[in-house]
């Protein structure tokens, strides 16, 4: 199979784009192909990667806003957690991914329960993800023994299903709700089976006191110290860092998410130290986080908060549009080891087509500031993943029958007695 | 002219609203109309309000970002300005009036340049504004008599208009932008003609504080010596406030008009004291400011930063969301004068119509939160204002004559030389 854009704007000029199977081969001839796209009027930019969230969770929109967190986690989230099973993850993670495609994500790291439910939503709606089942024992060996069984029984379940779009990744929830045995046990299964890890770091100022009161160090020095840090691990949020943790994450070559809307909705009461996490060079990428703490999974929101939270914090001149754009392409791309992030020859044909001729893009003085502070994700108009057509003139086959169904589960999920 | 909308969600149940003319004359009944619009599948909600924008700056979109305030003034934004005539800022606003109709704003506080060329835009487009020739004279005497001579014509004009539409209002800038004999023509003139006040207070720390040091006075302190505040006022941005200064607004019932997407963007260095002026019952408002410092003109976004922003500063249960969405309809109309901004029976039809079936609206736990925190703007499918139709099925009639004027206008205005 292969796809010509025709007369796309990519960069400053217009062009076409040939795709040969999953990948860019040609740019700038016009070749035959079975499937050609008029490009005209529309931009061609690499799909956006949210290198952290938990999808399914949309089934949670505007559940439970404005509230105290712990109240919010223990008297609204939690009590309905326990309710899921893999049908509810399912329905979740497809109203997840028609949600991202229609916001022009190409890819995600998702770290969920229940996420074979999630890996045959992501199977069937064509995107590509790093996934695996959030890992958390709460320090009980019980509760340790049947999560690494359940643990492996994914890895093997994934190995087996030979996807080309699904990479396996381990969960390790945080250092408060995973007990050192179970990290350690961590560090050995994902050295075995060279397995990246994805875990939340120093979201909240609480979880980070508490955790240096009881072991007399941060987070991110107990990390470094039972092995854990690599080039291949994925912090998220990381808000509460001092400079040495930063220097520790530097050095390991750890990637962070940053997730600007969901500290902000969530009052973490910091800012992520984003301009050390720079000036060290380390690889800063962009997560919306679920829907119960932002609401949405819309990277062009992501990218706007992001700018204005650092420009807010420090000056004017923070967190240009063309730093905000490669953290949620190719810094991404770079975090889940995607050979994509860029509109060039050899690279995986994960690329979105953007409408021009919207007021909010108009006019073109620069189209990337249009696109991190004045474009909503609906300028979206194409979206091509793996070298497939997953959405064209903003229709995605299936819509309303993963709206029904959403919206039945949720009913289900939360007012069925 | 009558039109109902048939088996629409407003608030919690289905109904039916009724319009004739530009009035909600019945809601809940079937009634005969010259029109039916057929609201399965959607929500009712007040149009947003837009308190504080300059609207033509539409045409500087993205021209300069990421840059340090003054060099940003002085290098681009002014410059530019100076080439401004009527034409451009017609086409400025025409562009403007349409991506705030496709977002779901029906009324507008504007504050610019050329205003007759505004004036015809929106009469065309036939949104509602309270409108006004910027105002200053930066202490020159000569240009204050000009300045003068040219508020007096144009209110003349607006009086000749007779607008259903359109309000005066006199746009004096900012206590360091206009002279003190200007500031009192403002009272005067106001008074007499029984005129509204926008204004500029307390934006950056540069501006308050080389204001004090001058004077000895805070700017709201030497706008109340003066007689410049009551009930009419619409203050932008009140950022630098004291308590004292929101004790004084509060006094004299100004209404305060909040810019969080500007605020953050131009990285003003504090964040507006929202809970104080909560507290003291003062008329909160939402404005976008221009999209040179935004960089459009969403009430959709400047919603959700508003109530992250002071989540952010204090906590989760800051600024929730009924809160919010009633600064953006309700207070927003208090401060136009206009009976509007909710859905009842004897208020002006200034409604919008969304469309629920989305994935950033799936499930609809609770519309409210879902508008704030989750939807964007797209999820308007219809605008009636004054109770005409201007947009149906997210199509406005005009939109790409709009759209090809205004990339020329902004081609000739920045590029010819």
């Amino acid at each position: 199979m292969s796809i010509l854009i025709k007369n796309v704007l990519l960069g400053n000029k217009r062009t076409h784009i040939y795709i040969e199977d999953n990948i860019i081969s040609e740019t700038g001839k016009i070749l035959e192909a079975d499937r050609i796209i008029d490009g005209s009027g529309k931009a061609a930019l690499p799909g956006f990667i949210n290198t952290h969230t938990h999808a399914a969770m949309t089934l949670f929109r505007g559940y439970a806003d404005d509230m105290p967190l712990h109240e919010w986690l223990e008297k609204k989230i939690w009590p309905v957690e326990a309710r899921l099973n893999e049908e509810f993850v399912y329905w979740g993670t497809k109203l997840a991914c028609l949600e991202m495609i229609k916001s022009g994500t190409v890819a995600f790291n998702d770290m969920y329960h229940f996420q074979e439910g999630a890996v045959k939503a992501v199977e069937e709606c064509g995107m590509r993800a790093m996934m695996g089942p959030v890992f958390l024992d709460l320090n009980n060996p019980e509760k340790r023994e049947k999560e690494i069984k359940r643990q492996e029984r994914f890895f093997r379940l994934l190995r087996n299903l030979k996807s080309e779009r699904i990479k396996p990744c381990l969960n390790p929830h945080s250092v408060y709700a995973v007990s050192k045995e179970c990290l350690e046990w961590c560090v050995d299964f994902s050295k075995e089976n060279d397995l990246p890890v994805h875990i939340h770091v120093s979201e909240t100022k609480k979880e980070n006191d508490e955790f240096i009161k009881k072991t007399g160090k941060t987070p991110v020095e107990f990390l470094e110290e039972i092995g854990l840090l690599n080039g291949k691990v994925i912090a998220a949020h990381c808000v509460w860092l001092s400079h040495q943790d930063i220097e520790i994450l530097s050095r390991h070559d750890v990637t962070i998410a940053h997730c600007p809307v969901s500290n902000m909705k969530l009052s973490v009461g910091r800012v992520m130290p984003y301009h050390y996490m720079q000036k060290l060079g380390l690889n800063i990428t962009l997560g919306t986080d679920g829907c119960a703490s932002n609401n949405n999974l819309d990277m062009f929101e992501t990218m706007k908060f992001a700018s204005l939270l650092h420009k807010h914090h420090v000056s004017q001149t923070s967190a240009p549009a063309n730093e905000i754009f490669k953290m949620a392409t190719e810094n991404g791309a770079k975090a889940l080891g995607i050979n994509a992030g860029k509109i060039e020859e050899g690279k995986l044909a994960d690329i979105i087509l953007i409408d021009l001729n919207r007021p909010d893009l108009v006019p073109n003085h620069n189209l990337i500031s249009n696109i991190i502070y004045s474009a909503n994700s609906s300028c979206v108009d194409t979206v091509i993943v793996d070298g497939k057509i997953l959405m064209e003139g903003r229709k995605v086959p299936g819509e309303e029958e993963i709206l029904e169904n959403a919206k039945r589960f949720a009913e289900k999920l939360f007012y069925e007695k």
